[in-house]
C-alpha cells in the first residue's frame, strides 16, 4: 500500500493511494493514523490531483547514514568507511514532494543526493538483525540536500544537511516492499529531465539491515522517524529555478523546485 | 522565574519553583504550557520533594555546539575552530534531573561534559543579533554526555552523542538571567561530589548571540528547543555507579546516577 500525507482545505490526513497513471490518482482517507497499529480506510476518496501532499511522516528523528555507496564516498575524495556512520537532519528540514527547496543564503553551492528513506514504524531499540524487518514500517524517496561548501568548512554538518528545506520526503511511503526487495531497487536522481544519478541500493556497502542494527544499538527509533541510507555517486549542484526529482522503482517521484529563500 | 516540568500520580505539568532551601522548595503549578504566550500561575501548590522532574522542555531539536572553549579542544588535542560547528542530539536523548544516565553497551569510555544549554521560546529564523534576547525563553543546565571512543572512530557524532540518556537536562529552566549575565556565569561538575570542571560562560569563544544567529541562519527554532553552548576543559570519564552534578550559578544543579543499560 502507498499511504500519503495530505492536507486539503486545512485538514490533515492520511489515505492510500489508488490507481496507476499519475493523473487518475486517488485517495482513500485512512482513519487516523497509521503507525504501528491496524488501521481502516474509510471509504472516502480524494483525487491527488486536488490536495497538497505533506510529509509522510510526522518525524521525530531523521537519521542519515553518510558514504554508503563506494562510488559517492570515491567521487568527494573521501575513503569508504569501514563501519557506517550517521548523522542528524531535524524536523525543521522535511518538506514534501511539490514543496520548494529554498536555496539558503549562507551556501553558494548546494548538492542533490538521491536517497532510499526507510520509514520506522514501531518504538524500538538494540533490534536483532532478524528482527528488523518487523519495525520497518516501509520506504519512500528522499533528497539529502546539502550545502557542500558548508560541509567542507564544518567539522560536523548539522547546519550543512539540517537548513530549512534540506530534506524533500515523499510522495508516499510505500509499505509492501520487503527487505530483500528493499535492498535491490533502482534509484534515479533527474535535474530539469536530465539524468544525474542512478544506482541499485544493492551498491549499498551496510545494507538496511545493518543500519537499523547500528543506530538501533545507541537510541530507541519511534513510529515515523526516518533513516537515511546514502547517496550513489553523480551528486552534483541544484540552481534556483531546477526541477529535481527522485525516483526509486517500486515507490515512486519526489519532485521539488529550486528557489531563492525568500 | 525557574519553571519546571514534572509528574504527580501520573499527570504532566508545568510549574514555577518557589523557595530556596533545596528541601523546602515548592512549584506553583502553571495553566498550560509556558512557552512563547503569557501564562498564569494557578496557585495549587505541591512540595518539589513529591513530584518525579521532567526534562523542563518538550524538546524538537537540540543543537551542540564543539569546541567553544578554547581550553577544552585543546585538551582533546584539537584546534580551536575560527567559526562555531553545531552537532544534534535527538530528543530520545533527553533525561531529567535525578534520572538515571544508562552506560550503553557500544563504548568503553563515556564522559561528561558540562554545559550552559539555552532554551528558545518563539518560533524563529535568521535572528539578527539585537533580537537574540528576544527568542530566548531561559537557561537550564545540560550534560552533554559523550561516548568518547566511538566519537573518535565515527566521523560524524550520531551515536557518540546522540545514545538514549545521553542529554541531562534540568532541574529546571530560569527564565530571570538576561543575556549579558548568560554570557558570565560560573559552570562546575563534579563526580561523586569531587570537582572535575570549573569554568565561565565568559570564556566561551563564541558568546551566545553568536550561537544563535549562526544555527538560526540555517533553520528554524521552535519554542522548547535547545542550545548546547559547549563545555569547559576537564572532561573525564564516567562510571556505572558515579553520581554527576552540573551547577551554573544562578540556575541550579543537575544530578545524575550512572547505571549500567539493563
Amino acid at each position: 500500500m502507498r499511504i500519503a500525507r495530505f492536507s486539503i482545505d486545512g485538514n490533515v490526513a492520511f489515505g492510500a493511494v489508488e490507481g496507476d497513471k499519475q493523473d487518475e490518482l486517488v485517495l482513500d482517507i485512512i482513519k487516523g493514523i497509521p503507525y504501528g497499529v491496524d488501521f481502516e480506510l474509510s471509504g472516502v476518496k480524494v483525487p491527488l490531483s486536488k490536495v497538497r501532499l505533506l510529509p509522510p511522516v510526522i518525524g521525530n528523528k531523521i537519521v542519515a547514514f553518510g558514504r554508503n555507496y563506494a562510488d559517492h564516498a570515491k567521487e568527494l575524495g573521501n575513503e569508504v568507511p569501514e563501519a557506517p556512520f550517521a548523522f542528524f537532519k531535524p524536523s525543521t528540514s522535511m518538506i514534501a514532494s511539490g514543496d520548494a527547496i529554498q536555496y539558503p543564503s549562507f551556501s553558494q553551492e548546494v548538492h542533490y543526493e538521491a536517497e532510499l528513506a526507510v520509514v520506522i514504524g514501531r518504538m524500538c531499540r538494540e533490534v536483532p538483525r532478524e528482527r528488523v524487518k518487523d519495525v520497518i514500517f516501509g520506504y519512500t524517496c528522499a533528497n539529502d540536500v546539502t550545502a557542500r561548501d558548508v560541509q567542507k568548512r564544518e567539522k560536523q554538518w548539522a547546519r550543512a544537511k539540517g537548513f530549512d528545506t534540506s530534506c524533500p520526503l515523499g510522495p508516499w511511503v510505500e509499505t509492501d516492499l520487503d527487505l530483500r526487495r528493499a535492498n535491490d531497487l533502482t534509484i534515479q536522481l533527474t535535474v530539469n529531465g536530465e539524468q544525474r544519478q542512478l544506482g541499485r541500493t544493492s551498491e549499498m556497502i551496510h545494507p538496511i539491515e545493518d543500519l537499523v542494527v547500528n543506530i538501533s544499538e545507541a537510541m530507541t527509533l519511534l513510529p515515523g522517524d526516518v533513516i537515511l541510507t546514502g547517496t550513489p555517486a553523480g551528486v552534483g549542484p541544484l540552481n534556483v529555478g531546477d526541477e529535481v526529482a527522485v525516483t526509486i522503482e517500486g515507490i515512486g517521484t519526489l519532485t521539488n523546485k529550486v528557489v531563492k529563500r525568500g
